[in-house]
């Protein structure tokens, strides 16, 4: 359902849903700056505009305008919001609405854990309870292609070796594609933003110094992941799922502790 | 365990841990923009100089002098780290190591809701997934303060009118208090930053048109959640909350569905 207010026409320097002169401020909270209010009016600007995701916005110049600001400070709102991902503004193109990626909380995830406000059994505790959501939603809603292909990627873990780089790859990129098929983009993402953080965090030491034991039940459990998906099995896929983290997470714990 | 190379004395211009000259740009990623580069720099200096929430950083001249760039590429570097939340540069003065919070997330979603780029469903399930664990993990870990105040919060929201805003302010702040409890502050801060978009999406109708049923069935599973907090029982408080999202959520997105 599209209102009635929808507007493409960016280039233009009139802000259509907001009737009158420029407000100059008049809307301004007395708890934020300048840069924050400007930001502020761009995010409002999107959301009561319906803009959707590749939709130009007015210039630097046309926002400095209409709000009665300095350029200098509609650029530095506008580079706030490019870092917080709700606006594109590479290469110094007009700004355009951003899609949602992972890359902001995975720079906030990496930071937080970096300077000690979160431990790396948090992380584990988060992905646990994320995870055992999402293969269950994916034994419901997954699409005939992704069921083999994650049957294809647990066998992949399967013929790598032990503590290998493909055997890795091919881990993450099953908790992955579950994921994916779990048709919820929000969860999807948050773990996609835990990647680049269990890439550094997770101790070397636990991929390399499994036991062939530890190595054979997690490919089993793999197998058995895949397999509750294409069985279309929510509740098998969540035990199976929530029984991995259980074993190969205490085990690494365990490394690490021991570290 | 504190490295050796930790280090407090940020009026210094040197940046310690890197021996040598500056690098001016040597170690840029040929896909980054001078402000990325320096927002990379910033955050490595953070992390590389373990520093911690509230500590200092070297000011915008130092860390252009060092990295050979010109201050406004600093400033912006440093407008969008704040706006990450990654430092603090509140009322313009020296940079600090600042505190995760669920403000850039909250952002985020909000942004990603408004450009319909998730719905209210996923973002139900994502809470539903973290709060089942959230109060498993609350039941085993709770202080006994924090078992009394989860079940205050319980019986207010017994004693408060049904659709009064009492009744939700208790709501809300029972779930944020189980949270809390559950001494993860990963999923703490996931969860607070859902709540200025719950505040804004969960349709005021289903907050209001509820039958006495189903506000009675709301009350009674709140005091039970309580109460299994305060008994240490996880499975039993997990089951709860599972059970409370099953019917609540439930019953909102069918009167969603039908606005």
């Amino acid at each position: 359902m599209l209102p009635s207010g929808r507007f493409r026409d960016c280039d233009s320097l009139t802000f259509p849903f907001v009737p009158g002169a420029p407000t100059m401020l008049a809307d301004s909270r007395p708890d934020e700056t300048r840069v924050q209010y400007v930001m502020r009016q761009v995010a409002d600007y999107i959301g009561k505009g319906h803009l959707k995701v590749g939709d130009q916005l007015p210039s630097e110049a046309a926002f400095g305008e209409r709000l009665g600001v300095s350029r200098p400070v509609v650029r530095e709102a506008f580079g706030a919001l490019a870092a917080l991902n709700i606006i594109d503004t590479a290469n110094g193109r007009r700004p355009r609405v951003s899609a949602l990626s992972s890359q902001t909380l995975s720079i906030s995830l990496d930071h937080a854990v970096r300077t000690e406000q979160i431990s790396v059994q948090q992380v584990w505790e988060t992905r646990r309870s994320l995870e055992t959501e999402t293969i269950a939603l994916a034994a419901m809603r997954r699409s005939d292609d992704e069921a083999i292909r994650i049957r294809d990627l647990a066998r992949a873990m399967a013929d790598a070796e032990r503590g290998s780089p493909a055997l890795i790859e091919a881990d993450i990129a099953m908790h992955k594609a579950i994921a994916d098929a779990s048709r919820n983009a929000l969860m999807a993402k948050i773990i996609g933003a835990f990647e680049p953080l269990l890439e550094a965090a997770v101790p070397a030491a636990w991929r390399t110094r499994r036991t062939e034991d530890q190595h054979a039940a997690i490919i089993a459990k793999h197998l058995e992941m895949a397999d509750t998906v294409l069985r279309r099995d929510a509740e098998a896929a969540r035990r199976a799922m929530d029984e991995h983290f259980d074993r190969a997470i205490g085990a690494m714990l365990a490394v690490e502790d021991a570290a």
